[in-house]
């Protein structure tokens, strides 16, 4: 029989994927969406590519989230499926793959999802092309084959079939002679996966995936609560079976289990500790170079300006309104590249922040880095980063920018490090914004990223969500080419304008080093006015593929003309359920890190995630 | 409150997680069984060396299916108990967790369970100690912590109390609140873990953990056939989303899918392959080593003779009955260390073997590795592992004993090379054997294990299964001071004496060129007898711990003077449930590999997996 492979199953990048598939011996594959959207090639292309290397494309794949859904949203669906028609075309595929809909929006109701395949199908006959209807496993209202199938008999449309999954049926455990009874010409496709009989019991839970009190989704603390009260008086004892920890290193091991039960007695009210402190900004970010030049083009191209003079160091204050970067070249013989390694958060009590780390192990740095510095509280995180508590322009207290001496650059550069938290609260209230401003001109840290080692994430999250008095969003995950990032996101609950921190672990211990996500995000306010300034003065940014526009398109009512800036000026787009906008953009890598812009309107509060794979992608090349 | 931690939640050896414990600034510690085991130091010196790090033993644990057992099971277990008491005095533990039974011999009879654990706590009492009863949550009877109150309590013994464990209760979404309902001084201890909200729902399962066609658990072919009896025909597609298939080398991965789909094919009875031709036995390991000398020193010790050289190129051949090893010493600077290279398997139809092999992809090898050499069919397993296929003894096929000259170094090798075949044949029927046989006398290769590359585990087992026939165990976990080892052995499933190969998976991609998984394992009939010899010639044993021996002592009824000899001659020791035994050891380690010596008898078909962290921990120091 003719043999296909879908290209998430391979790794790399989708030239890589087809010429891997060529190799091997296969006669088609499944194009998979998201790598057509991260590749360079343009659909017309990747067909000739693929046809080269002697491969069909037997399905492309897939689209969600069409059938049985309110009137409005299907004629948004239908919409979209046009463009992906032509799309197909433009790639000679013949067949797609739609799932059962997982949507909230989604109506139990056959008939519609019959009557509204049609029409589908309808419009797929017009393109030339045919929708084979599949039932995902955890599908809303359909998620069995003999189900799909019902639909699909009901709409009796030629242009419409089923897919059969291996991996959807024997997972619910469906009993597959029901098959026989679909005529043969009616299944459209056949996917064919196998699994391990795991679906995981509570012992393999068990003895692979416990983690420390606070490090997971158990109510520990609640049940502590219970111990003590029926009178409990023997010790707190972890006993935590965890693949990770048996490879990880003991004593960072033993720190990280330790804080995790001091949080824990403290939620669980036995303990009381110095309260956090919750940074309300970002004082700086700090840079380590060997040689500071080309991320000091890259800063002067993206707007920055070289405020200030460390009275002592060979470090430089950058600014950008809010925006402050510090460029530490004294690291000079023990760092080649330029790195992130230091941040500074704005607190209102650094001392108290100090004593608050402390009491949760946090390993405490040097006050002072050389004899003439003013003293700053300062401790190191997990992934070595350190972490130096803030109290800008608080005259009463000392001030990291006490440091610094203002060089005659720039006459505007004058305000940042003196006011620079005057100028926050001045910058909230537009009606106090000094006359100069501009609509690019509230520039400001955004978030900050970091790549955390191998085997320490959990521990991380603990660490910044106990230490600084951060919340933690949900874990998200995000395809490279090869393989899968783990995300966290921490932020102050209570204060949008609060720092931001991305922590992110790569799939594999190799990459711990790597460069691709360990970055600063800069805020602002017009996107396309800033990007525009740093092509003029000849900044990198990242090259975003043609596809991503098209799927975009497809995807989003993005008015035209604005599309079409973004695909010119390499901008991404995003936009959440309740219709908040993200715009962004990323500059060139120097040495181990590189910037981001970001624009955030509506109340967004993500990261771009659905972007990341293009992004990823596009920092591979 | 008092913080203690268990040893299992640290990497290590016992010595280094007691430090990362103490260091921490832990109160106590949990002794993990396995651990102790593992460790060479006596249970005094452990006691003394937690007291001077300042540390507690707050439990021992755990002992397993204990109660609720037939009145000759729990005699056996209070003996068992016996010896673990002993050695909680010599630790100075006074806690000891007793986790409910999950034993299919226990009954679901409550008065049984908490008259035996009285009893239990009696004998604890007289040691000094007390027992903590904990519910696991996959106990067989007993699994929820209120059930496992109500049996203590029915108990009414002072020395006997419960064990709480957060997982165990939440994971099982118990309501803790009950917990206060207990009184707390019977609350003997809490142990505590978090763990992520998981329990692998099915879109998990789906996006992470798909395999290949026959690398998992479902019956893929089952499902095919039905498809292909409805009529479809379309093509075969592999749609995987698999975390670690993300990451791997696209072009093996799509080989690897390839094989699969044929092997599919074959299954459902629509692709005729060339059949399998299962090998009956292992004509040789080959080594490769740039320096000959230390490894030919101890195969000498172990009893083998030097009995032929290559007419060409610097290999030898060494033998000890029906154990043939050879030593390539033509790779000189290309490897420094010595290593398992090849493998030669018996089979009846070395071209049928061939034909197989290349029709599932598998990667031919030039027939003959240099000009004047027979030539032998042979191909690359995923490892790199050259696999010959051999036909010793056949004058009227091409025999690789045909490129071997005996040498003059001994009169009893002569029938090795020429008469391997035969002998074995003649070893089989007793009654043939030659007068000379001696009780050690039949060695011969038992079985080979090969460290697998990071990211190729599945491959490799479908690999061995579908090119050479064998049929893959059960996948056991193997505990190393660093980490867990996935292990999965195959053998011929017809033929007791046919080739046993045991693929291991190292926990992290450092590991790969890990030297404690590759070696070579010979069966004897006399371990005791050989190991005697071994030690007399000089040969370095691996040396196993006392402490493993008292465990021996403890649960198994190993003849006093036995058991003295193991302990003596550094012997392992392992017993099946119907009875079989195995008996093994192991030398020093040279270069990337070392030797198994095994005595299996009663219808012993494992690997003493049992023992592995004990032998992996002692390859270790």
């Amino acid at each position: 029989m003719r043999k296909s492979i879908a290209t998430v199953c391979l790794s790399g990048t989708l030239t890589e994927k087809l010429t891997a598939a060529a190799r091997a011996g296969f006669d088609g594959v499944e194009i998979f969406e998201n790598d057509l959207l991260a590749s360079p090639l343009t659909p017309e292309e990747i067909a000739a590519r693929t046809a080269d290397l002697g491969l069909s494309i037997d399905l492309y794949q897939p689209m969600r989230d069409i059938e049985a859904v309110p009137e409005e949203d299907f004629v948004r669906n239908l919409r979209r499926a046009r463009h992906k028609f032509e799309l197909m075309r433009r790639l000679g595929a013949d067949t797609v793959l739609v799932c059962s809909s997982v949507s909230p929006r989604a109506v139990n109701d056959d008939s519609l999802a019959a009557e509204q395949l049609s029409r589908l199908a309808d419009l797929a006959r017009e393109s030339g092309v045919r929708v084979a209807y599949e039932a995902l496993a955890w599908g809303r209202h359909v998620s069995t084959y003999d189900h799909a199938w019902r639909i699909v008999e009901a709409a009796g449309h030629p242009a419409l079939g089923t897919c059969l999954d291996s991996f959807h049926i024997l997972s619910r455990g469906s009993d597959p002679k029901g098959i026989e009874d679909i005529p043969g010409e009616k299944i459209f496709f056949l996917q064919l996966a196998d699994a391990p009989r795991m679906a995981m019991d509570v012992l393999q839970w068990s003895r692979h995936h416990r983690c420390f009190p606070g490090q997971g989704g158990l109510d520990v603390a609640g049940l502590l609560r219970h111990v003590l009260n029926a009178g409990y008086a023997g010790p707190l004892s972890l006993e935590v079976f965890n693949d990770v920890f048996r490879q990880a290193d003991a004593g960072r091991t033993a720190l990280d289990g330790l804080r995790s039960l001091l949080a824990l007695e403290e939620t669980a009210g036995v303990l009381p500790l110095p309260a956090p402190v919750v940074p309300s900004g970002v004082a700086f970010a700090e840079l380590a170079t060997s040689d500071p030049e080309p991320v000091g083009a890259l800063l002067t191209a993206l707007g920055f300006t070289r405020t200030a003079r460390h009275h002592g160091k060979p470090v430089d204050l950058w600014a950008r309104d809010e925006a402050r970067v510090l460029v530490n070249a004294g690291a000079a013989g023990r760092r080649t590249d330029t790195a992130l390694a230091a941040v500074g958060l704005e607190t209102a009590d650094p001392q108290a922040s100090a004593r608050r780390a402390e009491a949760l192990l946090a390993p405490a740095l040097p006050k002072r880095r050389s004899a003439q510095d003013v003293p700053l509280e300062s401790i190191a995180a997990p992934d070595g980063t350190e972490v130096l508590f803030c109290a800008t322009g608080r005259p009463e207290l000392p001030s990291w920018t006490d440091d610094f001496t203002r060089t005659a650059d720039n006459a505007t550069a004058d305000r940042t490090a003196d006011n620079a938290t005057a100028d926050r609260t001045a910058d909230r209230a537009p009606a106090n914004r000094t006359p100069d401003s501009t609509p690019a001109d509230r520039t400001a840290i955004d978030h900050l990223a970091f790549t955390q080692p191998w085997h320490h994430f959990d521990e991380a999250v603990l660490f910044h969500r106990t230490v600084l008095g951060l919340s933690p969003h949900d874990t998200v995950e995000l395809a490279d080419p090869y393989g899968l990032f783990r995300s966290r996101a921490l932020s102050a609950s209570s204060d949008e304008d609060g720092p931001r921190l991305v922590l992110n672990l790569a799939p594999s211990p190799e990459e711990d080093g790597g460069t691709r996500a360990r970055h600063v995000a800069f805020a602002v306010d017009d996107l396309v006015a800033a990007v525009r300034g740093f092509r003029a003065a000849g900044a990198r940014l990242l090259r975003i593929p043609a596809n991503y526009y098209d799927d975009l398109e497809a995807r989003f009512d993005v008015p035209e003309g604005e599309l079409e800036t973004y695909r010119e000026l390499g901008i991404l787009y995003d936009r959440d359920e309740q219709g908040g906008e993200f715009r962004h953009c990323y500059t060139e890598t120097v040495g181990q890190v590189f910037f981001e812009f970001v624009q955030r309107s509506g109340g967004y509060r993500g990261f771009g995630a659905a972007n990341a794979p293009v992004r990823l992608a596009a920092q591979r090349r």
